[in-house]
């Protein structure tokens, strides 16, 4: 044949109305917690439940976020163990681990609230201490009306393949490299 | 010379307090503006007073966001001219950019605030309605309490360098290409 025949361009796909939405946040810069902070600001401002469920933060932890999420609010659950990767007792740890995806797991598939936040959740996907395909199961599965964000680096493949919206958080620079602290305020 | 003298590895930079920092988010992804909202929500939980300034939203929106920093007694300025692309008077949204760069000018050197939000502050900068260097300048030689978070597409590499933190929020997906309208107590 000596000509193509003539190509539609790509359909623009028909907009529609979501009954609700799954956002990863992953990649190594800043702002993945901090931006499911701000849905969780946005949220709370339409009137709607929110659920946080933290994955690393433990309760002795006592960051501005949960704090004031509290406050208005929001049911907020940091279950993890701290920072994991000093722990001395890794089952325990583990166990954790495993007990807040249990919660996790109950509060998607209740329905209750219209937001839920799975925070750092690749973590311990990615240390092989909860199953991911448990947890992309019970996302996608979820009654409809509940919304999603999840956080953390490395997110894997089947997370990725579930969600709306993935943004890479990426690091260009980071003001701990230059020896700047965490500061209270800003990072927590 | 038959052998190199021996080289010291790089010294880890000295753990320091900074007295404020500057983050930029910028990129082509969700989450600039939320993950600012989110800083908002620890500053405002730390009892800081902070300061937006939005340089495309209008007051004709009505943002959850918006809605819940007042609430919170964030003073929240949406000084743009709504979706600026589209509109038909370039010279009127232009000299709104203009006085909203003017108002942060002020609300930066005021000291006033320990948190100033300059949200969509990009897109003038690039598109000539405000200078670049007096931005620069200003968040450089602001008071030194004063935070800064400036978010917006193609952060200015004069901008990029006066950062302490840099977050590029890639797209990985967005739901928006499948089709999907922005979601309020999501997107707004």
């Amino acid at each position: 044949m000596s000509s193509q025949p003539p190509v539609d361009p790509p359909a623009r796909p028909a907009r529609r109305r979501a009954p609700s939405l799954v956002l990863v946040n992953t990649g190594d810069g800043k702002g993945k917690s901090t931006a499911a902070f701000g849905v969780v600001l946005r949220a709370v401002a339409r009137g709607w439940k929110v659920c946080v469920i933290q994955f690393l933060k433990s309760g002795r932890w006592r960051t501005g976020e949960e704090e004031l999420g509290r406050r208005l609010g929001v049911d907020w659950n940091p279950l993890g163990d701290g920072f994991t990767w000093d722990s001395e007792d890794m089952e325990a740890s583990e166990a954790k681990a495993a007990a807040a995806w249990a919660a996790a797991r109950r509060v998607l598939a209740s329905g209750d609230y219209q937001l839920v936040v799975l925070d750092e959740v690749t973590y311990p996907m990615n240390w092989g201490w909860i199953d991911t395909a448990q947890v992309v199961a019970a996302i996608r599965d979820r009654p409809p009306q509940v919304n999603v964000v999840a956080t953390g680096r490395d997110a894997p493949a089947e997370l990725v393949e579930v969600a709306d919206t993935v943004t890479e958080m990426r690091k260009v620079r980071h003001a701990y490299d230059s020896g700047v602290v965490a500061r209270r305020g800003i990072d927590y």
